[in-house]
């Protein structure tokens, strides 16, 4: 969907149920909605005013077009209700929409419960995410939520086991996943936060047995989920 | 051969097989890269960013842009020959470099002995998936064949069980995969294509337990090379 003009676009910046995909604003564009559009990791594109006033569908477009998305999120108590013993995802800045869609896929195929995801560092539910899950995402509940370790909490008062995917951890075959199990997911580059690592019950790890020594971050999250799937039979 | 971005420039340098040339990098860049790259004797300029986005192929230069020897096949022999129980990916038409890319960053990681690709339906090493390799491209042996059908034959021959990985196939945690053993993995599209599949010894699925029931090549090759790691210990 479109929307256009100044406060259109900047309150569906600031809203948390609305995702900005794309942002078309005149060229020289620089304050508060280009700066929140690029904290957001919204693709923006800078074009000649000729250009917005030939896209705008009502004529009062301000120097602002946006494509935005409204994608349905769940509630965490939607996702802890699916099932007596949840098998959740949770993560914690991902920020590359191909891995946010390739993680919904994986996690689609693994059957989870759901995947939580924070409101900040982490990409939303956008038009690329939804391409490269393959549509997984029409099938998987996401819950938004505005503190990840908060909902870390609030997941172990609901007797889940939270696992933190990490380096240095328990070799994940080795730690029993059998019953509610949530395994949460760090951002590409810097892996999960310190304190959302010391908020988990434990930390599981891939063996690394090369030199490079780094995984993709789907293609771990693929890899755990799979082992849980394979314990819990 | 031009490569660009910090990871692979790195790693290119810490490799054995690939030869680093020239490396271009930004003015006042003092720091492990430039370090290795002296005590490799490569020869370093130091030029504006400006210069590195022109020379940039990809737009991702991350400050480094690195001119490389060609990507050094090996031959079938030389991966049978790194171990008494070979473990093998055997590549049957990934045409997205992306996913060739990651599936050598997975491959690395889970210590596979080399990887096995056909020349043709099939993407060669290039620059994108040098990148996507986060630079394991440079610890993995890869051989290049004429006939992968062929291919598969030689390593049956030399005591390598063949399984390939696949839809309605034997669940693989159920698959004895502790001796030599090669995974072969299909298409993006189409999969492993018919005949191929016929000449493998059996045929090792995952548990697809959504709707979508599609998951990304690199994703099911991660999962099946993880498998293989837990089985051998």
């Amino acid at each position: 969907m479109k929307i256009e003009g100044r406060n259109s676009v900047l309150e569906a910046l600031k809203s948390d149920t609305v995702t900005v995909n794309t942002l078309m604003c005149e060229k020289g564009t620089a304050n508060t909605i280009v700066a929140l559009a690029r904290q957001k990791g919204v693709k923006i594109s800078y074009v000649d005013r000729a250009v917005l006033d030939k896209a705008s569908i009502e004529g009062r477009h301000q120097g602002y077009i946006a494509d935005v998305t409204d994608f349905d999120y769940c509630e965490l108590e939607e996702i802890l209700a699916s099932s007596d013993t949840p098998f959740i995802v949770v993560l914690d800045g991902i920020n590359d929409p191909h891995n946010f869609g390739s993680i919904i896929r994986a996690a689609e195929c693994a059957g989870v419960d759901g995947i939580i995801i924070g409101r900040n560092r982490q990409v939303a539910v956008t038009d690329t995410v939804t391409r490269c899950s393959a549509g997984a995402v029409s099938h998987v509940k996401i819950a938004r939520v505005v503190n990840v370790n908060n909902a870390i909490k609030q997941l172990q008062d609901n007797g889940v086991w939270v696992y933190a995917l990490d380096m240095d951890g328990q070799e994940i075959a080795t730690a029993n996943l059998t019953g509610a199990v949530a395994i949460v997911v760090g951002s590409e580059g810097d892996g999960i936060s310190a304190y959302t690592k010391k908020c988990c019950d434990g930390v599981v790890s891939l063996k690394l047995k090369g030199k490079v020594n780094s995984l993709n971050a789907s293609v771990a999250c693929g890899i755990a989920l799979y082992e849980v799937v394979r314990q819990r039979g």
